[in-house]
């Protein structure tokens, strides 16, 4: 029997927040569950013959669809893209799976299908399977695109939330909050002007050269939905490790940072679409950073903490003032829709 | 630039008839161009290691969710397993991604899980890895399901659309338009009664036990959207080839038949769900058929008609009293949201 009490689906269920963990740990994980399920990483790291493969999906529900810096097609590549590189993969092949209200538009559905093309070019993947379905006008806002994807692994690295361990330091590849910023900004007529975009972007060449440089990566996620801050938390509890963050380390732009300040959100609970995380022994850090300095996707990227016990599951934030303050998983998302 | 000439994306788009071929094979693939793609089979083969592997995807947004023999769960478990079945590979793992409703009712979720579930452990796939987004209430109708799918192919068969040639025999593993017919009679509370059910149901292990019996199948596919009119004509088009069906081979439940005719509905062009067609040479047919009519799932496959020429392609129906009419691609679906 499940343990899942709500009635009825909420919004903060697809939030990437408490909600969405308690879905998937109390509902969806007791009922498949299955050792590759049971890993929670992005992708479900498999053996077919003799190579190792992950498969990873992720649906893109994104309003608006198009917004600055990207539009629901080339996030809805970047995300499969890079919650396959996140296992250490070479994503090599995509499928697509797409539902468009009628009446939906030729030219902007033109639009979408010319970004994932080039998307899927810089990326280095070819889409090799699809399917379509057209839902009645007002039965479907506009248009949601699954991607669902396979990747190579071909080193012999060991990449999972769980590797995380003390003396671990914990890398950023860059600025935080810029997609989800973006996204909030130009939705409802906010009205909010600013030179603020979304880093939507493929992260594999950077997963590639960083593996190529340190052969010891112990974890690699893209902190999406629920922003750093559900990201580290996945981690410290997969791992059961205690992770401290300094509060100043963590790069964020100035105008990201007025915005967040002005609508009361909290940027480390905001979603990224181009950015990851990395957990690395101390002894591997300046090599990793050399890496990251030297990729265009990762010129800001910082330690921002570390792993410091192995006997705690919990993540808290360092202030420039000495303070400490504990980083729980947001309960929901704060606005739906981002990704 | 795209020949493609709609200006919005009509109901059609999504009816597995000419318009949506039209929306693949003039917008869709010359985008994403590539081999794999072009080879328009329902799973892309592709090549990992030294692994021949089936890829698929498909989307669910049927309507009404639950219905005879099934619902929109094991729907969507079975109809991925079933396209990558058909290219002759043993499916092994799933993906799931979901688009919810705020809003749904969780115990119908809970059924709809219970019985992926059950499906899933029937068809002896795992789902292995998986992506839940929520949207606002009135933005979607409920639930959509999309399933990704690898499966591997163990023997050395090679199965395409695009392999029937003359002499060739047409075998069908059972009724017609079950699953349309269940799904239309139970939509907008047509109050249709009668003893039908959709005939939802995991081909992989029927497909293995073909492949077992006789090396030399051509093609196999599953005549889902469009029926087997719309199968019939993709594969006269992918192999060149005149295929010729005998009306009164073709089995169909009397009461499904009588729905039909009320109603004014083909039902060569009504969806189905759990039947196959295979493509052999008349060396094989014996063989063929004896595993079907042993498997619960293909006790009434028949031979339905043979590819007659390498020089056009079309099919056409005899009648029993002696006529010959063209079976055309239907312009659209009888209904949406059919699976």
């Amino acid at each position: 029997m499940s343990t899942f009490s709500a009635q009825k689906i909420e919004l903060d269920h697809g939030s990437g927040g408490a909600a969405s963990h308690q879905l998937i740990t109390k509902l969806f994980l007791p009922m498949f569950d299955n050792p590759f399920l049971r890993q929670m990483d992005d992708s479900a790291q498999l053996t077919i013959g003799n190579s190792r493969i992950a498969f990873s999906t992720d649906t893109f529900v994104v309003s608006p669809i198009f917004f600055p810096g990207g539009n629901i097609g080339d996030l809805a590549i970047h995300g499969t893209v890079n919650d396959i590189a996140m296992s250490g993969a070479r994503p090599l092949y995509l499928s697509v799976g797409m539902i468009i209200e009628e009446g939906f538009s030729m030219d902007s559905l033109n639009i979408i299908l010319q970004s994932m093309k080039k998307a899927a070019q810089i990326a280095n993947v070819q889409i090799v399977t699809g399917d379509t379905k057209v839902m009645p006008s007002n039965k479907l806002d506009g248009i949601a695109i699954n991607t669902a994807g396979i990747g190579i692994i071909e080193s012999d690295c060991q990449i999972s939330a769980n590797r995380a361990q003390a003396g671990d330091k914990i890398l950023l590849s860059g600025t935080i909050a810029d997609h989800g910023i973006t996204i909030l900004t130009h939705r409802d007529n906010l009205m909010i002007k600013g030179n603020i975009q979304s880093d939507t972007a493929p992260l594999n060449d950077l997963v590639l050269k960083l593996i190529a440089a340190c052969k010891d990566i112990h974890v690699l996620r893209d902190p999406t939905r629920g922003g750093i801050t559900s990201v580290l938390n996945e981690i410290a509890h997969q791992s059961g490790v205690e992770i401290e963050i300094q509060e100043d380390a963590v790069p964020i732009k100035p105008q990201v940072s007025a915005c967040c300040e002005l609508l009361g959100l909290d940027p480390f609970s905001i979603a990224n679409e181009g950015k990851l995380i990395a957990i690395v022994p101390e002894s591997s850090v300046e090599k990793a950073l050399s890496v990251m300095h030297k990729h265009p996707l990762a010129t800001h990227a910082a330690v921002i903490g570390s792993v410091v016990s192995d006997t705690n599951s919990v993540v808290y934030v360092k202030t420039p003032i000495g303070g400490k303050r504990f980083l729980h998983l947001p309960v929901g998302d704060q606005m739906p829709r981002i990704c």
